[in-house]
């Protein structure tokens, strides 16, 4: 049995809801599963908010898409990993990309491209041992891909310590904000440079902990990077 | 009369609350003022959370922090916009700036390094023009320094159209992780490779809209990027 349970192919898109379908530039809207599998698989940080005492927190955690299911990491005694134990935590989790600074002639059509992701539903605290252990692995490997296999795994002290929570995709929208300015006809002759600023996520040089032992190799999945 | 409320210096911290005195890792927290703007100033994207019809949501959005203010940008057909046109929207704002990848030896111990600022409050429609207007002006400056002079102002027509909401800055707290890998020391002697894997966000070359006039200078604000 895996895992982590199985569903259909992600083909097709999910369902538009009242909550899944924004107010304002709703052509941006997006709703296939493959374009917000592929925003989602782009990063390994998101803004998970939650309400507490009837009002919002949003909190960063790390997150990781495995199938229709986000995994999202935390702490045994993190506050709402702890209030997701019953029947599950309402959520919303957001996933921002920023690839540009789209700089117009005019200050109002100035904007950022993006690609972004919202996901509504219950969170669930995982509590199968294997699903946990998958999930875990998933995590460490969305950040740093090939990495579970090459660190020691958890015991089950750490996995005691340790709690993820999974979101079924379901209501689920993506927008993307790509190209360039829009400004209005009648700026067109005005002086200002006009056009986008790029923006993407490097990543340095890597650097050893004081206590690795000398020569130990750099792994390869970081020597792409 | 200054356009943005005059408020005393950014002297001394904020006052933890229940809320913003987080359950874990609460070393890590930090309610100084000047740490909690050096890490509002390093960033224009912000997700704010606000509760509707019970629920959470969380959206990105940009944002610019002046004096003890958070300004935050929208369109007025957008939802949270006007419902924060009354009393106030309840809203928590959360800023996440990450710097560097933590490879434990072990997988339990991997982490991010990462500087973020979480703030609570009630969130309000910014009417007065004079406030609008400066307002508009430091979240365009905010996202590309000297671009504001550098593009043609908000008309009247334009200015209706742009919502920007006001959170003053009081219920703050900002979480600072930085530092290597803190594996247990029965785990220093594993073969894997430990370490940080900085993590930046880098400006390419700007792209010209295909429109822009052959000659037209890049300015200094973007070459510097």
């Amino acid at each position: 049995m895996p895992a982590i349970p199985e569903q259909g192919p992600a083909s097709g898109g999910y369902t538009p809801t009242g909550r899944s379908t924004p107010t304002r530039n709703r052509e941006r809207a997006e709703y296939d599963r493959a374009a917000v599998h592929a925003i989602l698989d782009d990063d390994y940080l998101c803004h998970m908010g939650y309400v507490r005492d009837g009002a919002p927190v949003v909190l960063p955690t790390l997150y990781v898409r495995v199938d229709e299911h986000l995994y999202l990491h935390g702490s045994t005694g993190s506050r709402p990993l702890r209030e997701a134990g019953g029947e599950g935590l309402p959520v919303c989790v957001t996933v921002t990309r920023v690839d540009g600074l789209v700089l117009a002639r005019s200050a109002f059509h100035h904007s950022v491209n993006y690609r972004s992701v919202v996901a509504h539903g219950l969170a669930r605290r995982v509590t199968d041992q294997d699903e946990l252990t998958a999930a875990l692995d998933a995590l460490v490997d969305n950040v740093v891909p090939g990495r579970a296999a090459d660190s020691r795994p958890a015991d089950a002290k750490e996995l005691a310590a340790t709690a993820v929570l999974r979101l079924d995709l379901d209501e689920v929208s993506a927008k993307v904000r790509q190209g360039g300015p829009n400004d209005e006809p009648e700026d067109q002759s005005l002086p200002y440079w006009t056009g986008v600023l790029p923006v993407s996520r490097v990543y340095g040089t890597p650097e050893p902990a004081e206590d690795l032992a000398p020569g130990t190799p750099l792994p390869g999945y970081l020597s792409g990077r």
